[in-house]
């Protein structure tokens, strides 16, 4: 969509407290509204969004936060939110991604409270989604018992987690989907040093009319 | 999008020659028209592949391809062709992978013949299409060297790769791009036990009109 940019602060590195590199959570995000409408949609999201607290760009493909995870899963989640529509087909891949050795010491922005921008979006979330994640633990042999653990989570979440080749499908709310996002990637913060979580959420699918 | 089956061997384990669970490429993708027709868009390109070389599956998130690489590269390439409309923006995501060792004996189909069932869909894939890489070496500590020899890979193939958070950026014709993920998928087929590559093609972007 439109090569705009909806953050100040792009081009800066900053930083505060003790984040450093390996602290940086990222989110690249693509909104596909399937309607003759979408970059009415899209652009209205973007800029619905208070990305004050993180460092933010959008591009020709994507919209990408990077900063606390906190405030970038707020602001990808506000992003898909705002702009879902009734009765339009919409699908949003997200891929997270933290610790990866070639990352640049730019284009991040740590806010040094834990107050969400975008609270506002958590009272629009409530509407159904599917869901397909996959998640790659980089750097370690034990990739797969981290995979295990990330999918069982899902099960904790009450997702059902169905496998199915080279994904695994999950169905709830958007909010509840994005608060597992969040424990999924705080699990992976604490245990690897280079994760990347690959989520696609489809709404409004006329293949899931009764379940949506 | 509709959940439909178009290859009368789902649900079948189909093998020939030598191949075997580590020989099966996959690919999972989804089509993402932008228009009001999304529907008609992808059922009429789905129902247009000939899948009669590998196994396939299309459920309400994805379609998945899976067998020789070959045949599996040529279904997605026509998959993604056959859905491109003039002056419709649309984006396809292809989720291309081997080795899992979760994979399962199952759900695959070997064609003993390398002659492409889908080679009309060549003449027509030469349109420009935006992309977005991002390449997983699973259960390897060289993982970066991995990536770096497949945007390496890239440049050779005269994309001219951009770095960009998470992803590399690459443009060209969509037929140049498949070439180049085949070649990709050799390497990585010949050097990893376990890899999984993420493109993302866009094609007629508004963001892009002048370009495209």
């Amino acid at each position: 969509m439109q090569k705009t940019t909806t953050n100040p602060k792009e081009g800066n590195a900053s930083c505060c407290g003790s984040a450093g590199l390996a602290d940086i959570t990222g989110c690249r995000m693509s909104l596909y509204p399937l309607c003759d409408n979408f970059a009415g949609i899209i652009l209205d999201s973007v800029a619905k969004v208070d990305a004050s607290k993180v460092w933010s760009s959008t591009d020709h493909l994507s919209t990408v936060y990077r900063g606390r995870q906190l405030h970038v899963l707020d602001c990808a989640r506000a992003l898909f939110v705002y702009a879902w529509k009734e009765n339009v087909h919409m699908a949003g891949n997200f891929t997270f991604s933290r610790g990866c050795p070639k990352d640049v010491d730019a284009d991040h922005f740590f806010a040094a409270d834990e107050q969400p921008c975008n609270a506002a979006a958590l009272s629009m979330g409530n509407f159904y989604a599917f869901a397909k994640i996959s998640f790659y633990a980089l750097n370690t042999p034990d990739y797969m018992e981290h995979i295990r653990y990330i999918v069982e989570l899902a099960g904790k979440h009450g997702f059902k987690p169905q496998a199915a080749h080279y994904v695994t499908m999950l169905e709830g709310s958007a909010n509840k989907l994005f608060a597992f996002f969040d424990e999924a990637l705080n699990y992976a913060g604490q245990n690897l040093s280079h994760y990347v979580l690959e989520a696609t959420l489809s709404v409004n699918s006329p293949s899931n009319a009764k379940k949506a």
